[in-house]
Parts: C-alpha cells; structure tokens; sequence
C-alpha cells in the first residue's frame, strides 16, 4: 500500500500563489525543476495523483507532463468537454463526492505507488483536516510573496505533529519531507 | 561592519507562538537547542539583540541565558523597574523612537559582530517592511500549529527575494537562512 503525500511548492511566508493567483514566481525556471532529483522521485512513486478543479482549469494542456497516469480532479461540477491532453496512460476521473472519496479511488488506482496530492490549498486543507496524509512534502522557494493565497489557513486549533523524513536542496527550493505523526 | 539578522523558529505553517501566545510546541527541548551548532554559531557571531516589549516581559529571567551583551528592547514605554538579570555584561537598552532607531543603536554596539533580531512578530515585521534585514534565519519547526500569531503577516504586496545560503538539520528544527536580495 503506497502512501498520500502532499507536494506543495510555497513561498517562505506560506503563499502557494501570488494575490493575483499566479504561480509564476513560485516557478521561475520550470526547465531546472523538471531536472530535479526530488521531481524525479516524485514521477518514480507516484501512481496517482489527486488535484482541485481550479488546477486543473489552469493547466493548459497535460500532453508535455512528465507525470503520465491517473489523475483525480475534485470538482463539484464534471466538465463538459473532454478532458484536456488526455491519452492511453494519462486519464481524468472528476470526483464530485469529495476529497476523501478522491483519495480512496486514487489509492486504488495507485496500487502499491503512492498518491500525490498537488493542491490547490482547498483540497490541501482539506485532507490535512480529514487526517488523509501521510507526509508533506515542501518545496521552499526563498521569496516573500508578501500577500496570496496561503497553503496552510483555516486549518483548526487542532495540533499536528511531524516528523522530518527528508532534506534536499534543490537548484532554488529547499525541498523538507515531513512524516504526519498520527496516535 | 556585521549584519542584521532576524532569526526566528517557526511552525510549518508559519507560527512563532499558539493561539494562546505560548512558544512552548516550538521549544519542545530547550536544552537541547542550546547544544545545536546553529545556537552556538549565532552566539558567537552576535555583538547585539534587538527584540521587542512582549519578549523581554515574557523572558523571566535573563542571567541564565547564553547571550550576555547589550539588547535593544524597542517598546513605547520604558519600565520603571531596573531591567531584569542586567549585569556587567548584559545591559538593556529601551528605544522608544522606533525598530529603525533600535538596529541603529544595535548597530554602532555589536561593531563588526551582527545584529540579531529575535522578534516578536511586530518588530519583525517592521524590520521586513523596512527593508532594515540583511539576513533571515528561520528555525521550521515539525509541526502544525493551525492558529497563532503568524511571523509572516501584513508585509504588503512587495515581493522580496531571497537567497538560500546554509541548511543545517538540527536535532528537531530544519535551520535555513537565507540572504535578503537588494537591489
């Protein structure tokens, strides 16, 4: 049984995009990212990925990802058209029933590989509230945004241990792996 | 001349105290911080402390502490009552001028040593907004608080960069410091 693991890129101060919605700061030089060794990794142990409808929107089209496999879109309402750059190994599900139902297809969609969680925030926070992770990995960029939208908001009075598992540092971001400790 | 530096231990998520005001999840092991390699760099490079009212009330007692030389406590009121665990070595200083007046007067004491800003929060963020940081070393902490008082808050729509320089994985903490980029 692989493991849910959030994967996140943020800025110092908690931002995840700028106030204008923009992630472009956050991702000044996609071509080095995609050479990472955390990214690699990545690609090797995912076997599902679980995503928020405003990702998916945003994305322009999926056909140059590296990812290619299935990838859970948590919407509340099913796109009319087909899903953009979809092909053999690369296939949408929308899940309209929510975040822990899009976890639990996706695991069974990942088999032994992990799932991936790459956001948006409301997704995020919604499986750290419902106890869904079991890690978090930060991709730190070395910036303060200053204003944006925040990874971790909203997210109750309720404490949540972690434990390092894991530091890299990448070309830009220090890249910190965190186990959820859970009782 | 030294740096200013503003070193602060954070939560994952971006807090330096809980919603009740208390650092105490941040510093599970006190003793156990005063042996790491960061604790003991800064104090050797530290020629002043610039910190704000609510820290030095906070603190009981300053005679046990590693760090003995001066400290600017910005606040707007000076307290009647001598400065507490002041001794030949460390003296307080009370700047009611303002964080810029403070770094100045912090400054012309730690002569080629650096300035260690060691919050809270407001002050922190004034140094920030003022562009007065030549340095940020953040302390991550494991753990997610949910509520609190942010470090990272009301700092404006002004992106600022930084350059990551040294990442050291202390016992509990993951220690980044980071070089603020100046045009």
């Amino acid at each position: 049984m692989g493991k849910v693991l959030l994967d996140m890129t943020m800025s110092l101060d908690g931002f995840i995009a700028d106030r204008n919605g923009s992630v472009q700061s956050l991702y000044p030089d996609l071509s080095e990212l995609r050479k990472t060794e955390t990214l690699r990794e990545s690609m090797s142990t995912t076997g599902a990925v679980v995503m928020g409808r405003h990702g998916y929107d945003m994305a322009g089209d999926y056909t140059g990802y590296e990812y290619q496999g299935p990838i859970f879109v948590v919407t509340h309402h099913v796109p009319e058209k087909v899903a953009k750059g979809e092909n053999e190994r690369l296939k949408f599900t929308f899940v309209t029933d929510g975040v822990k139902s899009a976890i639990e297809k996706a695991k069974a969609a990942a088999g032994d590989k992990d799932v991936t969680v790459i956001g948006g925030a409301d997704v995020a926070r919604q499986c750290i509230r419902a106890g869904l992770l079991d890690e978090i990995q930060i991709h730190l960029m070395p910036l303060l945004l200053g204003e944006g939208l925040r990874l971790f908001d909203d997210l109750g009075a309720e404490q949540i241990d972690l434990e390092r598992i894991k530091v890299l540092e990448s070309t830009t971001t220090t890249d910190i792996r965190f186990r959820v400790v859970k009782e």
